[in-house]
Formats: C-alpha cells, structure tokens, sequence
C-alpha cells in the first residue's frame, strides 16, 4: 500500500482510490477535487475587461491542461496499462458508475500485482492489452514459474457491445428475462478478475473477482448488477490463515451491513461445488451476484471495500508460509488438488462456461485460472486421520471460521 | 490374439471371439456349438428303455455341467473379472444382442489390456468390479505410472434401470423424444471404453468406445442403438503412423459398407473438436452414434470389426515408438497437449458430460480419461515451421490420411 502510494505523486492527498477519483474530478470536490476546465472556466466568467480575462482563461486552460497531462501520465504510470476507456473518456464521463467501476477494478490489478511482484523479486508480469472486435478489451498481467508463484493472473476487462436476450438470460444468475430491441441488448460488462497458484503447498491458491453489468432494454430501461467474490483454495488446512482470510473479508462486508458475510459466505460454499466429487473447491470466502440494492452508490461503496480487502486477506498468508519446507508427497497432494481446480472451473464455473462461449472473448485470458501443473491419480484416497484426510473433511462439511 | 487364443482352452476352434460366443452358444450351431443341455435332452429322448435312457441322461446332464463348469472356468480366466450380467445370466439369454455385446465388450477389454501389460512388464493392472445400486455395474481395469504407459485404463459397463424422459432425451445425440410411463423408461446401457496416455511424447494418446443402448418406450416399442469410435492423439505428427491408424479402421469399415469409413472419419473430426480453441483434440479416426440401421445383427456385426480393429490399429505404433528418444521440451510440449485433451473431455464430451451428470455413476470410473499430469502455459506459441506447429496446423485442418 506504500508502494502504491509512493507511486501515486498527485498533488492530491488521501487513500490512492479516493486520489485517483479526485484526479478524475469523480469524487465530491475537495481542495484539489474540482473539475479543472470547469474551474478555469469559472474563474474566466468572473472578470469584467476581455483582453485580461482572455490571457488569464488561455493561462488556466493551459495550466488546467498540463495539470491533466500530469496526472495522466502518473495514472499511467500507477496502473499495468492504460486503461481499456482510455483516460480521456473516463475523465469526461467521470460521474458514471462504470467510469468508477473501471478505475476501481485498474486499481485492483494494480495493487495486487504489485504486491505479489514484490513477493517474487526474481519473476515479473506479462502485460497484455487486448482489443475485442465486437468492443471493449482488456489488460492481462500474467506471472508465471517464478520462485514463489508457480501462475498469478490479475486480469481487467471492459467490454460492451449488443446481446442476444438469450446469451443476457444466462448472463445473470436469477434468470431474469429481459427485452431487446429486435431480440438485441446494447450491454457494458466490466470486471477484475485473479487466480494465484502458487509453488509451495503451503501456501493456498486464491481467486477473486469483482464485476459490473449494465444492459438496456428496448424500453431504454437500464438493469444494472455487481457480482463478486474472494475465496481461498489451501492443499493443507491451516486454521489461523483460514480465520485471518475469512476475518478480513466480514470486516470489509461488516462495514455495509452485518448480513452480508453470513449471506456471502454461504453462497461461496454452495458456488464453488464439485458435485461429482461432493467436495468444494476451497474453504470458501464470499460470493455474490446480481447484487442491485439498496442503490448503485452503496453496492458499488460495498465492492470497493471488498476490492480493498484483497490484498490484506490474502499476502499475510503468503508471506508467512512461501519460504515453509515442504516434501515431495506434499507437491504430489498440490497436484491432486490443483486437477480438482480444473475440474471445477472446466464444469461448473459460470464464468468459465460464458467466456468460452461468448463470441470475441479471449481464451488465454480465461483460462489464465488454470494452474501450470495439474494431477489425476485414479482412486487417489489418503490415509484416515492424515493431513490430507483433514482439508478434504473440511471441503465435504463447511465450516464457520469467524462468528 | 496367439496369447490370448492360448489362454482359451476349449474343445471349440476358430477365432477367439467365435469360440467365445460358441461356449455360451449364442452362434450358430458348430460341431461344438450347440447348446450342451439341449443335446443331452435329445438324446434321453431318443432312447426306449427309461432306466437306460435315465442312467445315460444323468450321465450327459453331469458330462454337461460339467463342460459348462470348465467352460465358465475359462472364460473367468479369460476376462479380466466375472462379467457383470454373471455368466450363468448370460448363458440363459444367449440368444440376445445386449448379451452378445457384453461378451464382446469383455473379449475387447481382456484383448486391450493384455496387449498393454504385454509392452509394460514391470507395471500391472489393478481391476475392480463396482456395482451400480440403480442397477448394473462394471470393471475397471487402469494400469497407472508404468515404464511405457502414464496411464491407461480400460472400463466395461453394463448399467440398466430407469431413465427420466428428458436424460433419454440427452441421451441420444439426435434428440428423438422417447414416451415413458409415468415419465420413466426402462434402460440398458452396456460399452467398452479406453483411454491411453503414453509416456513417450513420440506415442500418441489413444481412445476407443463401443456402446450398446437399449430403451423401452410405455407402449412397449424397444429402441436400440450403437455408438462408438477410435480416435488417436499425438504429441507430435508421424504420417506414418496416422496413415497405418486410419488404415486399420478403413478396412474394419470396408468389409461392411464403403460408405462408412468416410462418414465415420468426418464424423470424428466434428465430434472432437475443441471449439475454443479452433483445434481438434487429434488427427480423428473413426467416431457414430445413434447407429441403428440397416439391422442390430449388421450394425453389431460392424461394431465387432470395429472393436477388433483396436489392438492392431494401435498396438504396433507403441511398440514402433516406445523406445524413442526424446528430449525434455518434446515432454513439455506433450504435458501442454494433455492439457487440451483435459479441455475436451471436461467441457465438451457428451460421454463425461452424461456421466457426471448420471446419479449413481462411477466418478473414478469416468475420469480414468484425464491424464496422469497435464500442463497450461499462458500464451504459448510455437514457432513458425517447428514440429509443434506442424502437429497444430493438422489439428486445425483436419486431413484424409486414406483414399
């Protein structure tokens, strides 16, 4: 977090989510959050002689300018890439929820990726922007075989174009059916989504994702949703990380609405079922989708704390476990566990199903969630009261972790 | 086929698979080949004096049994476990295809595996038989880790009970609606089914599945079909090797319709394809389903060639390869090939598909196809004009190997 405040040399104070929606003129103005042009602008209308007013307004407009040149090339520095809207459209639709949303999930990237890069000084990311065809792209960070994560993956997407009513049925969970105009719906979906695995069998693999959705029905009616999630994947059962993980993730849901854990937590053990093996694929954490109430502000202000609670969920755990001796059967049972990951996201995961069937998506980008290395032994059953016997308990009957 | 006509050691002659049908007598009647029972009947019958007639049938009833005793002796020696039906079963409706195909499913599993075992000396089958509550069972037989074979599995089943209209519906490829009563439809489902994954990266994977299916509409109208296919997978491209692989099942094609061979290798280009990929799983072979014309008795007739043809289309390319020399990005390369083989089988193959799905089913039983280790890079490329992109360019325009 120092780091990426370091990194961040605006004029403008406060935590760097706050400052990057004040350098975009998106948050409630402060000292330095006015919309500059807008500024400039006043401060021309104010004075009576023409010749004075027109050098001073040509001097705020210039200054105003190379403010934002500024402060464009230090979001360009903070984030992994430019973003997929570009910074000009963001900055002139600042007020809007996706304009936010996209900053908020740029943001993300950056912030964990980051913080893995500094946990793996030999290995770095690949930066891939991609365009999609049909509109929108995305920016794909991927590390890989480094000495700490054996795969990390932080991808943003930002893509919008027509639906068909049926690919938009399936797109939200609760089936909603929803009318298009000649059976099309213009429709802007954006997320940031991550999956770490990584070498040591000590340390769990995690995944998260936060995402937005708007789509307009042919009556110009506007449905929009978020969706979302931060779950936890260990190959041994770890107790204390278990509680941090789960701890860390009620405090940011608790700050909302002391329902939303509970509720959460319950949908991600039921989400994240491998039915087949009557198993989870992990020891949960928090899913939700479809979520539109109480209003735009306070779920987007409730995907942001979650957003926030990344990286403090998830880097203590690493931190204190990469460097922890392991043997070869521990690899081994990595291996079983990470098969049982593909497993999952190649059946079940919705996420998964939609991109691979989504016209234009990017398939590395999806399947980046896969690990390097997977296993599949045929009736592979450890021994009762083992290690190994103990996180499969766990996964079969999900357990609270923090009351 | 010589070893396996040796372990034979029936009074009958003839091919293995002859004699095999001759000693539950479900051929036509041989010098051998009738019933034992109904000889011994006859011939009491033909005789005037009772005690004499009753005496020599005492006698022929024991010499009966006991011939069947022996003959049951052979076949549980033969076959890689008791068939599931039981052969006592088996023997009282011989007569009948679905017990006719339980007898080839087991001949062509004790064939594939003893060929395999044959090759791997120092590995050995582990076999178990399962029991299905819903009705029916199987015998899996999966060699694991070997000196020539990662892994290789080969699955009889032979499951029945009732089937919802709409798992009906699935059921059968071209999705004919079936009439059940109360909704329900008796069923019989009976197939071999094989996967081979070699070490060596200059061995390809091979697959094969032969499968019966047998459904009773409420009005009593029984619905039959065949389904099945050979299919091979390599790491690497060998002309040579596709040409003789192709080949084989050409001529198992030939002998009953010139037709087949080319609608059949189509078919199996179509099936197996990995559409987000754009690629196929491998260079095809042979692949029907909902096979039920011209008649059960040609259709079963042309499933045998086929299944016959398994250890000759692929036995020779192992034996060719198995002690080739390879290097360790040929063994990367093949780990990132498994890794689509893992694609296909989990997102698209109505077989895994319908098999998790199924209540009851056996999970182990179904995933044996997946490798032992497979591999996902992000954004891995070959070079231009390497052997890697040469095996991918095939992949994605699928060629004719035989005219």
């Amino acid at each position: 977090m120092a780091a990426a405040a370091r990194l961040f040399r605006g004029a403008t104070r406060g935590p760097p989510a706050l400052a990057l929606a004040r350098a975009l003129g998106s948050a409630p103005p402060g000292p330095a959050g006015r919309g500059v042009r807008g500024a400039a602008l006043a401060a021309a209308g104010a004075l009576g002689g023409l010749g004075l007013a027109l050098g001073l307004w040509r001097r705020q407009v210039a200054l105003a300018a190379a403010r934002e040149d500024e402060e464009d090339q230090e979001l360009r520095q903070r984030f992994m890439a430019p973003p997929v809207s570009g910074l000009r459209e963001l900055r002139r639709r600042r007020r809007e929820l996706r304009s936010r949303m996209e900053l908020l999930i740029m943001e993300t990237q950056a912030e964990m990726c980051r913080a893995l890069a500094a946990l793996d000084p030999g290995a770095s990311f690949v930066v891939d922007s991609w365009e999609r065809k049909e509109g929108g792209g995305g920016i794909s960070c991927v590390l890989q075989d480094g000495e700490v994560f054996e795969k990390a993956g932080v991808n943003v997407s930002v893509v919008s174009g027509l639906l068909s009513e049926e690919a938009a049925w399936q797109m939200r969970s609760r089936g909603k059916s929803l009318k298009g105009k000649d059976g099309k719906l213009p429709f802007c979906a954006m997320g940031v989504s991550s999956v770490i695995h990584p070498k040591n069998p000590h340390v769990p693999t995690m995944h998260f994702n936060y995402r937005y959705f708007e789509i307009e029905e042919a009556d110009g009616t506007k449905q929009w949703w978020f969706g979302g999630g931060t779950d936890l994947t260990p190959t041994y059962l770890n107790e204390e990380d278990a509680v941090h993980f789960h701890k860390t993730l009620k405090e940011a849901c608790d700050k909302h609405d002391l329902k939303l854990y509970p509720k959460f937590k319950k949908w991600c053990d039921d989400y994240f079922y491998i039915k087949h093996r009557g198993e989870r694929r992990g020891i949960g954490g928090i899913f939700f989708d479809d979520m539109d109430s109480p209003s735009k502000e306070e779920v987007f202000q409730f995907v942001k704390s979650c957003a926030k609670a990344v990286v403090p969920c998830y880097i203590p755990i690493v931190k204190k476990h990469c460097h922890d001796s392991f043997t070869p059967e521990e690899k081994l049972w990595q291996q079983l566990r990470r098969g049982r990951y593909v497993e999952f996201n190649l059946i079940y995961d919705r996420g998964t199903k939609f991109g691979l069937l989504t016209p234009g998506s990017r398939i590395e980008s999806i399947l980046m969630s896969l690990p390097l290395t997977a296993r599949w032994e045929y009736m592979h059953n450890p021994p009762e009261s083992s290690k190994e016997a103990e996180i499969l308990e766990v996964l079969r009957n999900p357990k609270d972790w923090v009351h």
